[in-house]
């Protein structure tokens, strides 16, 4: 860590795609702008971990920096909160002003915040009191084409860094897929209403035994247009701010009434 | 499958920790007593897992039924979450009345329920439609003592065969080490803000190379006496009931100050 470091704000950058993903590069391009960026990411995609961590196993963690480049960088081989974890309770001096996770390739919009290595780095960093933000892409491919999205992360991170966030929030932004070249504008919204109704794929390998591969559709459940998967149908970037309080608070009261 | 199926309610059990655990050989038995079982749990410990899914690799799912018990078994290679959706896309012929999740060995409750296998099973029935309950003690031990946690199992499970739990919500409950032989009650409970503030145990392997353990300390930060922590310090049983809306509806007011 140079001595700029005091200076600037730090910045913590990960995913779950892993850390030579187009994604990651994007954040990592437009993060170097704000702040003194430091990549922690796995070493090998991680979509679907959700919010798992590493308790049985070893965690490899490599300082892959180069000179080349003002970010320092390191290659984990655990899971995206396990990066996080890592990057605080090791590798940092201090705290981040800020952690952002993505670009990730894939919609994180709706229930698959909850399956979203992505979203579960920027949880795992709410957790700790680092404001953060998972970005993610509606387009798998490789070569997805960030530019539009580019002045709306900057723009969000950089109010992120001005603001803050209120404990125990930390936000979920998704783009469409630019189909014409720009978006409409960003919605913010709330987290819609749907699941994946599975389609388990069951083969038979070459010694005779069944196995199976998870597949599944989506479907949204949710008519509403205050939600994110609204806002992406309709061509705009969706915001959630999410939180970890699981309490369904609604219901309290109603549990009252059991005979518990 | 047997004839009476359609009689009686058809009870999922799945856990994290394991088919062969105490904690869901305990959950089957007092099932058996509330409808027809059908067990579909992890071959192997899955602790930590969070809410992950397996896309990128295969899974095994075996039928290890035998006659001399009236539930059928399944063990699968697959996570908490892919035990759910095998059961329900694949395994199950009718969707389950009920899905119990646990008795897991260890808390689940405050931040855990993040981490937790256990819990991201109870989740993903819920997300599916299913009714659902996470069972957990605070008591590592293979031998820990499960019979004052029964009557409130027996009793919750029958209560949430009879009413149903709102769309989206599923119930996380947490039994402290039984100290004295019984519990004080039950408390029904919002999850505690809380947090774990990373060890990291950093070694050296025989070929040289650094690697890591991931450990840590909890640490409570919420001094509310409405909380699951509070409940189970203080000798009682926790409940909390908890949903997957992510949403932090409190922030979309502010967010709309925001120039985005």
């Amino acid at each position: 860590m140079n001595e700029i470091s005091n200076k600037k704000p730090l910045i913590l950058v990960t995913n779950d795609d892993g850390i030579t993903a187009p994604g990651i590069r994007t954040l990592i391009e437009l993060m170097n702008e704000l702040g003194e960026v430091v990549v922690l990411a796995p070493d090998s995609p991680q979509s679907g971990m959700g919010h798992a961590i590493t308790l049985d196993s070893t965690i490899y963690c490599e300082n892959i920096s180069s000179n080349a480049v003002p970010q320092n960088e390191f290659r984990c081989s655990g899971t995206p909160a396990d990066c996080v974890k890592m990057a605080v309770g090791e590798i940092l001096d201090r705290k981040p002003d800020l952690c952002v996770s993505g670009i990730n390739h894939g919609s994180n919009s709706s229930i698959n915040v909850i399956y979203s290595g992505t979203m579960s780095a920027a949880i795992e960093a709410g957790i700790e009191g680092i404001p953060a933000i998972g970005f993610s892409i509606l387009d798998y491919s490789w070569n997805a084409n960030f530019e539009p999205a580019k002045k709306y992360i900057k723009s969000i991170a950089m109010q992120v860094l001005e603001k803050g966030l209120p404990d125990g929030v930390v936000l979920n932004v998704n783009f469409p897929k630019p189909e014409l070249g720009e978006y409409k504008g960003l919605k913010i919204c709330r987290q819609a209403r749907a699941n994946w109704v599975e389609e388990i794929d069951k083969r038979v390998n070459p010694q005779g035994k069944e196995y199976y591969w998870l597949t599944g559709k989506f479907v949204n459940l949710d008519q509403g247009e205050d939600t994110d998967v609204w806002a992406l149908e309709n061509g705009y970037v969706s915001l959630v701010p999410v939180h970890f309080d699981l309490t369904a608070h609604h219901m309290l009261k109603n549990l009252e009434t059991w005979d518990l």
